[in-house]
């Protein structure tokens, strides 16, 4: 039995998160130009036309395709939605700050349409650490860990986008693969002892929670074209929908087939079917808006939906025994391993880009490779400008190694503080059910 | 027992109400002449292009939103989404011709996106109501509460928005104020003996009910923006966007921590999760447009959270204590209260209101407050135009109370009809169980 | 018990039909211009901008809207969403192929945000027809089914659209009656032998995946008017998007009604509610951007309801006794009835066309009726340009015939295949279940 007294403190500090949230919006927080009345009357912003569509996809993305997603586990459907929907709500918030931090115009932050879309996306990374850890956290520990990924999230895309100017339309690098490789990191942390390495009794799917499963899977293919198109600007935008559309069918196809191949007597197994389905988005992910063909996307969807699905079957239970890491969503074969596979298409296609395909949209897509703008004083590029090909191919090599590096080693740090300080944590029976923290209803489902 | 035979002549009459309704279509609704081929061919309107995404996830919010958000019941999901697509069905038309007899033009009804868009909005009004009494009405008599209430709705609305003339472009005021206390004063007719008083036998969800209530939830969490921002225009619009986001987000990290503090052994409460996250969508509503800041839109969700888990923990029992309205929902908590937190909201910000920060969108925001229009003959605005500020703070909080009066004298008679005619009404047995109405199957969920 | 190694060899098959797909694509398919760099630096195409919301609402409609309206049976919700998933992914791929090659350049497929949205459309037809055949399948004869379909699928639409040059925006000619009765033809040859002729053990609903099925019924009602009016254009978007909106409203009405009349005890039945009120989008679809009036799309929306729900109380039942086919979903009633009824319609409607009504979209809308374009060389219009309206009505009629010829045909010949060669069949007691090609846990529901 832990004490309610824990808990409520526990509340309160969020409380005065949520107020200290609010006096900084007070303190920094402005409306952008666009979002103030002009002499003019100006309609809305071409922007705004051409991109609201795109945010509310990100946004079903991100509440009811994360949400229902992690509903899988038989137990904890409560947990699985609602704390999705209470870190989204404290992350975004938080992330406008952070994010806006690093942009500020004369002390004060712009808000925008954009930082609205940039601060959904952002809660995409601490949701996909959430899923390495499903069930085996307190909420006040997810949120604590989200508080404190968001700002090496925010640091490391800085890095990554305006030092190194990499390309990372989809955020396969800078999203997938920074909030998978931390929250695995975390998960490692947080590892139960050898003797309590088995599966816990709740961890696992029945009937209808794994059709609840389907509602989140199934929003998110169908919006994954926005969600990697959303940042991509002229006829790379198109691309970005295209090259999504065929990478996740040629993905799903390959995991119901590969699924069917690998599993026991032969039968399809919903865990792939709910995520390797989707590894073709993450994949394409860097590489979308590039010249990557047609079909360059279906063999990236391919390649994406084997791994993913050989990573479940193989890859995972290998790490569960010898790492003593458990996956419970098994963030490494959707968000990790693809995510990898992206960012090295992205070496392979930097080092195939000439002037002459890229036309006027290289400086937007690869600014190092153009000449510098004129007043370029505020960008600190990495090498200066006119970055050949090959050399725009190492920097997203050392992107995504950076990546790697800040998330595990965040991650690390993270799981000490969650495991070492006096934060209240889970026992092995606690794991994976929702009464803990949740009034759940005595009548059965009659 | 209920005689068929009743049941069969109130669905006869329905079907008689459809074909008055196509007849009155036939005799009063022209397609706009942007609807119509013209010679030079135009492409889609702006306004086309513009709001005809936010028209769909308004769609998506009346239907699923709505619809699901009521599945909450563990024996009355037939009927929470079945009877939601059907009231939605009869709405739209009925509601297409009530608010088209007040803008007619050579005694036809112009039909447009704009029509359509105004009819979703009317749908949410009865359905809003119908949340106050889910469970305790045969279907017969919900239509027909709904077809009075549509009428009820339209001219308040009429008087609010054009003779008032007070902003309320979220609709915070004229739907949701006037859809909850319109469903309660119906709720309060329909009372119980006090005998009876205490909650149904099917009165409360189970765990897979609770779960299909999130998407519900989740998607009126997510489309929110939209149906906040669908009637603003120009920067207007994207103001609506951002501070229905930032209100939402703040009111749920409210509702979750004041949720854990007050519930039963600091447990979440579903009830909340499900309701109270969305009230900061009601209670931004009225002021989305306006220069609130962004803090104080975060205020503004803090605060409906706040009050909006109070409300289902301390106040909601004590109405049923005291005055025998079992509100369902607890639409009073979700619609009701924060409505009128809105209304207040609006009085504020209408007071600090001045040309040189409106700019040019005075007049589309506060028309009342702008010099008259060159043709301004048709419009009737109270005490003309070139209000003050401190005035038109007046007219917000005079449509609020005439709302009131409106929706809660209206409710009361049409409760008393609903009552006392020779509609067949529900006994306490029967309460809150798709059975009455719906072929069940027999077989348990195996 | 059937042996694993058949299995195997038709997933290796399915892989090779992967394969080859991305052998084609790399052959033959090329970005389209507008997704090509250009040197002046375009931003997005208009068409983009205004087409690309539909196409989102297109991709929830085929993934969401038909995998959850087939999970109603309770045994079989797995093969529902996950081979909706897996048949939709290999056929978009292979339609962009197959109608490709009926619109070639320099040998060369182009492909566009137009070439998805076609590929999504396509993607409906099989669906469609898998509705007939429902848990009776295989996944490796629903896939062989779906490849030849979209072959016969394209070249009837060829042959409509662009030979006798009907109107269909909606599709409800070449989709939804084409693919209805393929699936009919093809669930004819595969009827059991007289003696099985009973329902399925498992063919039925139990409360639960009544109300997963609904998640697919509302968001097919409410994306609705954006499949029908994605490929119009103009003043006729418009007008498809009213129109649709208005059918489906008196559609469901009237469905309910008519449910509540000839049902059993006067209850309303929930396969009527999840079926029939979609009734009126298809019935609605080949006229929609014509100039039916609101009137016209309410009453075409009230007999498709009514057709509806008497086809599934009292013709489908016969159909079932007479003719041995089993059409687990009512396809005949939701989209074969209802596409006769607009296909009709649509010849009322053409004969009533004028110049002076339709002005200057008289040549979109019916281009053989229009003076011949400056370089008609490539198009093969029967019977010339500046066809007469009574023509146009006939041609209309004469579209819908051999609709109906090549998909009957056509579906008995699949359907021979499917039965008389190697391909593994089911037997009656392995219809309706998931457990034979998918890994199902152990725990109950609790």
């Amino acid at each position: 039995m832990h004490s309610p007294v824990t808990k409520v403190t526990g509340f309160i500090a969020l409380m005065i998160v949520q107020i200290i949230l609010l006096a900084l919006f007070w303190l920094f927080v402005r409306y952008s130009d666009g979002a103030l009345p002009s002499d003019e009357g100006r309609g809305l912003g071409e922007e705004h036309v051409s991109k609201y569509p795109h945010f509310q996809d990100v946004q079903v993305m991100i509440y009811i395709g994360f949400g229902f997603l992690m509903t899988f586990l038989r137990k904890y459907g409560y947990s699985a939605t609602g704390y999705t929907l209470f870190l989204a709500a404290l992350v975004v918030q938080w992330s406008i700050l952070v994010k806006g931090f690093f942009h500020m115009e004369d002390g004060k932050i712009s808000l925008s349409l954009e930082s609205i879309v940039d601060a959904d996306i952002a809660a995409a990374v601490p949701l996909i650490s959430m899923g390495a850890l499903l069930g085996r956290t307190t909420p006040i520990q997810l949120l604590f860990m989200a508080i404190v990924e968001i700002v090496l999230f925010a640091a490391n895309e800085y890095v990554a986008l305006n030092i190194f100017s990499i390309c990372d339309v989809g955020g396969s690098i800078t999203v997938h693969a920074f909030g998978a490789y931390f929250g695995l990191a975390v998960s490692l942390m947080l590892r139960p002892g050898k003797e309590q390495n088995e599966a816990g009794k709740y961890e696992g799917a029945n009937y209808t929670s794994d059709i609840f499963a389907m509602v989140g899977t199934l929003f998110l293919y169908v919006y994954w074209p926005s969600f990697n198109s959303v940042l991509a600007d002229g006829s790379g935008q198109e691309r970005a929908i295209l090259n999504t559309y065929l990478s996740l069918a040629a993905a799903t196809v390959t995991t119901f087939i590969v699924s069917a191949l690998v599993s026991h007597e032969n039968k399809l197994d919903m865990v792939h079917v709910q995520n390797s389905t989707l590894a073709g988005g993450v994949a394409i992910g860097t590489v979308c808006n590039l010249l990557v063909g047609s079909h360059g996307a279906i063999l990236i969807g391919i390649i994406a939906g084997c791994i993913s699905v050989l990573g479940y079957r193989y890859l995972s239970p290998r790490i569960t025994d010898v790492l003593g890491i458990h996956d419970t969503c098994g963030v490494h074969n959707l968000h990790g391993m693809p995510a990898l596979i992206s960012a090295i298409a992205s070496a392979i296609f930097a080092n195939l880009v000439t002037k002459e395909k890229y036309k006027s949209e290289l400086e937007q897509i690869f600014p190092a490779m153009a000449g510098a703008p004129e007043n370029s004083s505020s960008t600190i590029i990495l090498g200066g400008y006119e970055r050949t090909a090959s050399a725009q191919a190492g920097y997203q090599l050392c992107g995504i190694a950076v990546t790697l590096l800040v998330a595990i080693v965040g991650g690390i740090l993270t799981g000490v503080v969650l495991k070492y300080t006096g934060m209240r944590k889970l026992q092995k029976h606690e794991h994976h059910q929702d009464e803990l923290h949740w009034e759940v209803p005595e009548h059965k489902d009659d």
